[in-house]
């Protein structure tokens, strides 16, 4: 070749030539290829051929935009998603929550690609609604049994040293309407309660190291500064071990549904732990058992009594492709994939089964496999058109294995919202759409 | 303590208690105590004590978000920053490019945390503008010295297996003002053309195997479908080691000035490489040495020849705090931050000065040091309020180590634009405010 260069109307006949011989001669090669590889005869690569057959406008298209200018830098000097994608949106389900303000939504699980969740579709809960804070009025007290009382402004706290981790962050209510098979078909509500992020923050360690904590000191109480007081107990091991106070999230400040312009994290803990808009923490020898680590956030078991400070997200998993938003188009092969993650450490494996449990196949893991952080796995499967049961079991770095639905219930019974980490299913259909039913 | 729960009028009296002890009692102790770690006394905790005693509205504060409901869920499906925070965008040099189409606008790297950049604020520059692609009509034609050429649509590439990783995009041009001293103060223009996402796509070797390259076959000419059809030759080596075919960005579809729906993603190499609206793969056993790998993207040395394939962006840091946006206010302890980067591997090793190189402490690499990715380093540093020259040096996990611009100059001669990784230089001043000064 070394063709010196053509001028851009010699490359776009080029190309048009190319399309137009393809399209002549070459498509029907596609389509064998594609059900060669469909049967499983090469391994290596999933197979968009079969899928170009059903398709009626092939290239060349030299589209309008390929022969004009676009629109020019700072159209948006913060920047939006394409108008195409308006759909990939936050949802709630109306009838969850007793009104709009103290409620939830649900990250779109279903749309995403990687382990990070962008920000704007980080799942939302809230008791009172998102507060509209003023950073420059906001200030954080520690208090209690400490040295050195201290009440710090948000400049203050930036000006300790800062770590950053990527972490997922879920509300233990998460999958709590599958309890009861209040089932809903959409991946979205069955497990849009998690998102992953990297988050930016002071260990809350280092300012127990500036403020001196008593000799008793057991616990720390976490305040949020929103209308409904948010407060939870944390254990002093947990303090001391990988909390932060957060002030950044994916590299620029907190959202303010995320709790703006500070909030607690707790990695591998109930959301709910992680308080939001944080105001005070005050440092005692006891828990405080405040409302909603009583009346909420506690598992009603079987014999009458409660489980307490239930704070482990423990090893969960699910499938998102297919699922119900993504169901499958045509016979082939595709690479299904899932999202696993555990409160206790790094996941270390995932198998999936498509036969509701039968059977079990190992799935890749993709991509960085960091601890409590949401992890991706993947599995070339060929689907030959028949019905399936997808599961997904995922076992983390301390050997725990993801539970049936089985050993859930002899667990804790059924009268739980909290902690459903049981093994999902999904029904593949014929048709190539995806249902939610629960098997044992 | 094991108090019951108090109700919310009882805490918020009780925190207006204890905020009134501490203004009363306590604040000359933050006073004194940030006086003295200010002095070096104590080790591992920075100090906002000062900080505290210039402030004349010290908590109790119970602001009106504390006393009433606030917004409510999916009042943004999509979410959005703090008004607050709307001075983070990105930011153009008007007199830098002839026009507001064909031109680049700055990441505020002074603003923001970790190493993810949020696509909304990753740099853009662009040759035609921003092309309003509409994904059902956008194909990506992969063909030349192949066996089996091919036209994809996006739903057919996204059936292959995907790989996510987080790595650095950076123009060439990143730093070029520097080189003949236009120097502007503000760390988004010395060196905001780079940003670090999660990128999710198909690897462009998986590709090639479907499509089988002929014997010959030695360079990938990638083109996109944007009204400037940028066009960059690839040598195959890299396509066939970690080039993507990109469809999302931290977890989300591509934005559209990031090349949506699809574009390749060279990790480590010129920005330009990593073609956006890829429309076109051609195969062929030379480069094609088309306009913008000739007229530009080429690095004038001193003897009048050009160099050509300047591919990799060597590495690379600047100190991201204190800088021209964010001055000190007061004496006292800070984490000085910075970020580091290399496209030949992970970051080893980054060394800051304060005098200018001639004595240079060791920093922390903080958070995940990934390949090809953005590494934040910090140290913690007492500023006795004098003037200072800040300066930070990266190695590679080569042994590459980043040079003084008098090396650089020695290499390049001064007629370059592009590859300007010389050692920056802050001037902090003894008000606190920095300004960009070059030394040799």
């Amino acid at each position: 070749m070394g063709k010196d260069e053509s001028s851009t109307a010699d490359l776009l006949q080029a190309v048009a030539r190319e399309g137009e011989k393809l399209q002549a001669n070459e498509r029907r090669n596609f389509l064998k290829q594609g059900l060669l590889l469909a049967g499983g005869a090469l391994s290596g690569a999933a197979v968009p051929g079969a899928a170009l057959a059903g398709e009626s406008n092939l290239p060349p298209n030299v589209p309008p935009w390929t022969k004009s200018l676009g629109s020019g830098v700072l159209t948006n000097p913060y920047g939006k998603p394409s108008p195409y994608e308006s759909h990939i949106v936050r949802r709630n389900v109306p009838w969850l929550t007793a009104d709009k303000i103290a409620s939830i939504s649900f990250t779109p699980l279903a749309e995403l690609s990687g382990i990070i969740t962008p920000s704007s579709l980080v799942f939302e809960r809230y008791h009172a609604g998102v507060p509209p804070i003023d950073p420059a009025q906001h200030r954080l007290m520690i208090h209690g049994m400490v040295d050195r009382p201290i009440i710090l402004s948000v400049d203050d706290l930036k000006r300790f040293p800062s770590t950053s981790v990527i972490r997922f962050i879920e509300c233990p209510a998460n999958g709590g309407m599958e309890w009861r098979a209040a089932q809903m078909d959409a991946l979205q509500f069955t497990h849009g309660m998690i998102s992953c992020c990297e988050w930016t923050g002071v260990l809350l360690s280092t300012l127990l190291q500036e403020v001196g904590i008593k000799k008793d000191a057991a616990w720390v109480l976490a305040e949020g500064a929103d209308g409904s007081h948010m407060s939870r107990s944390i254990p002093m091991d947990k303090a001391l071990d990988d909390a932060l106070i957060v002030y950044a999230q994916n590299g620029e400040p907190l959202r303010p549904e995320q709790g703006y312009p500070i909030r607690l994290m707790n990695p591998g803990w109930e959301g709910n732990t992680s308080v939001k808009w944080l105001r005070r923490l005050e440092i005692g020898d006891e828990a405080w058992y405040h409302r909603e680590e009583t009346s909420k956030y506690t598992d009603l078991l079987a014999d009458g009594r409660a489980r307490k400070f239930s704070y482990v997200q423990e090893c969960n998993s699910v499938v998102t492709f297919p699922c119900p938003e993504k169901p499958l188009t045509e016979r082939g092969r595709y690479e299904v994939q899932g999202l696993a993650w555990s409160g206790e450490g790094k996941i270390k494996r995932v198998d999936v089964s498509f036969d509701g449990g039968m059977n079990w196949r190992p799935a890749r893991l993709k991509g960085l496999v960091l601890p409590k952080a949401l992890t991706r796995f993947g599995l070339e499967w060929d689907w030959d058109g028949g019905p399936a049961m997808i599961q997904s079991r995922a076992v983390d770095e301390t050997g725990y294995v993801q539970p049936t639905y089985t050993q859930l219930r002899e667990a804790r019974g059924n009268s739980s919202i909290y902690h459903k980490n049981a093994i999902h299913t999904w029904r593949l259909h014929d048709s190539g759409k995806v249902s939610n039913v629960q098997i044992s």
